[in-house]
């Protein structure tokens, strides 16, 4: 995979589909995320309950679920939206916010993992891990200084799961467990602002609906996102303005300056 | 009817009476038409659940509806709100986001519509349609590429129901079955921005607040919105910059403003 | 107290401590809180339901609770929440927002203070003087023209409550009963952002995170909070742009600029 062209290519699919993205997601990033796939060229839908959140899957290309904000109800709903999803033949993606964090999120996480055919985990180092070392199911997550080390315990995950799993951080690693990409667009800035994470899941579903290759749908996206967050760091004073710009970039991404701009590539 | 002149009065009357106005309303746009309410020189304030939802109706010159993250409770305690709002005689504005895509949502919008005394709906085009197509009650809702046959309609649909309907788009139409006025103002970007619709409706709740003819109030209250949407793109890079400087314009009308730059007319 | 010297050292701890704030607070709000959160230098976390509610509690340094959007259970969450907060020694801090606008909102106020050790209060003249003249526990309410009237009010209910609390406004009142700081620092389109006033107590949130003194972790809080609402006003044309303006600003305050620019004084 030359994971420039294949981010060049991802979102010109996701401007020439328009797919419509079913987000059941946290309150904290609703607006924004919406936001998000608007300006890259998808379109955002939301409907939570699950008297609506199973029916709604048949209008969407892709189903992502955060579980940032939770409760009891909404992870049955995710069920149901995620069964729905999966018969349809549909992608799910999975944002595993705090897992680790409380016990709710620990094992909503694994709840969905059990019961829905996930394509794509994309979380932080710290979410994936606890995901991965809980139950001790992988082995070394403790001592994951090395990034090298990282890679190894995400790429055993993500083969166990037969799933892709995205790492996001300074660096990003998505895997499939054979293939890794390693991305590095992006900007510190991101980190100071809330929701950016959430975004980049956002960002992997929009082109999970465009793209067939679920590992090719994720580093396209988190290259197309990273740029846009170098374009938006250029142009902004502080993490306020970063936000309005960083919106502005997304929209104003073309294939072109993606192919010229992506910084990635595949690990052997 | 002058539709600039009506604008101009009706943001004059909002501006003077500084109404508060209780959104029952979706969470992705909260904090946006909280915003907009406040640049329009109303309160917006915000009470959802049936134990408070009815109580906080004494407050306010106007209650907004709407379904966009929706749940059978909340659907009840709009009812609750609607009718305290009927009984004190205070405008009800209705935005039924997503009508015709589950059914929860085309079912809770015919529940309001049955339940309470509604003065103005306000949806894009596929929503309008779909709540007057459905059941059959109005007929010719298939084909509505032409504007002229969408007219005819929403106004037919207008007059049935009894209120104004606002169908928002590229050209919105503001009819209560007998008179309508056709609204030009407003910028493309819009559509990439998500709540902007949402917005519209609470552009006219804020109207139908201080302004005692719903159909001025609606009409008013678009075009206000439409000049300040074409303000905001003049200074935008983008639809992220474009949220900041459409509020800021929304906070910058006035009178004068609104009645040079209104493009709207009433139909004969 | 030196409150200048005091916001200034209170910003170096948060800078420094990097606190966790965990917020149970309005949906409206959420998004800008938790950026106002990361700007400060803290960190945040928002979990509202009652599963995980208290044992998100463990990884902060302080509990805000918010009553903004509220229901039932919601109030149960808070004080499993609050709860904890006690237990744990962590502050909780609260924003009784709307208390005297519905009963809800006045009872859920009530039995937040009557069931938790509330740090401090922090909320709008309305808000606070209704809690304080609500059963006539503290006389005069009824006449706060005069802001030495509403310093005395405010002054003996909290000490009563034995809290400090905070009255936000054209200029800021903190005391703990005994003493009383009177900030001046802030700017008049802080009034058309949605949320503002949420953000203060966020900010107290996260001073009250780093900093023992409660009464000096709120002075120095709303210190910080109205110089980077001076800095954004004058960069902003609307309360659109004012928005994003803030957040840089937040982000860019350091103690230098806050010990040269805070318009404070303690009270005889």
């Amino acid at each position: 995979m030359n994971p420039a062209e294949t981010a060049a290519r991802g979102l010109a699919a996701v401007r020439g589909k328009h797919p419509m993205v079913h987000h059941i997601t946290n309150s904290v990033v609703m607006n924004l995320t919406a936001n998000i796939t608007l300006c890259l060229g998808a379109a955002p839908v939301m409907a939570a309950c699950i008297q609506e959140s199973a029916e709604m899957v048949r209008h969407a290309g892709a189903l992502l679920l955060n579980i940032g904000t939770l409760d009891p109800a909404l992870v049955k709903s995710m069920i149901a939206a995620g069964n729905a999803a999966n018969s349809a033949g549909i992608p799910v993606i999975l944002d595993p916010v705090g897992t680790g964090a409380t016990l709710l999120r620990t094992e909503a996480a694994f709840t969905l993992l059990k019961e829905l055919d996930i394509s794509v985990i994309c979380g932080n180092a710290g979410e994936i891990l606890a995901l991965a070392g809980a139950d001790g199911k992988v082995r070394g997550v403790d001592s994951m200084e090395r990034l090298d080390r990282r890679v190894d315990v995400v790429s055993a995950y993500a083969g166990m799961l037969d799933c892709v799993i995205a790492v996001t951080g300074e660096v990003d690693i998505v895997t499939d467990g054979t293939r890794v990409v390693r991305v590095s667009n992006g900007h510190p800035l991101m980190g100071y602002v809330t929701g950016t994470g959430c975004g980049a899941t956002t960002a992997i579903a929009c082109f999970a609906a465009a793209v067939d290759d679920p590992l090719e749908a994720a580093a396209g996206a988190l290259i197309c996102y990273g740029i846009a967050g170098e374009a938006a760091a250029a142009a902004a004073s502080g993490p306020g303005t970063f936000v309005p710009y960083f919106l502005d970039a997304l929209a104003g991404l073309d294939s072109g300056m993606v192919a010229r701009l992506a910084r990635a590539e595949e690990l052997c």
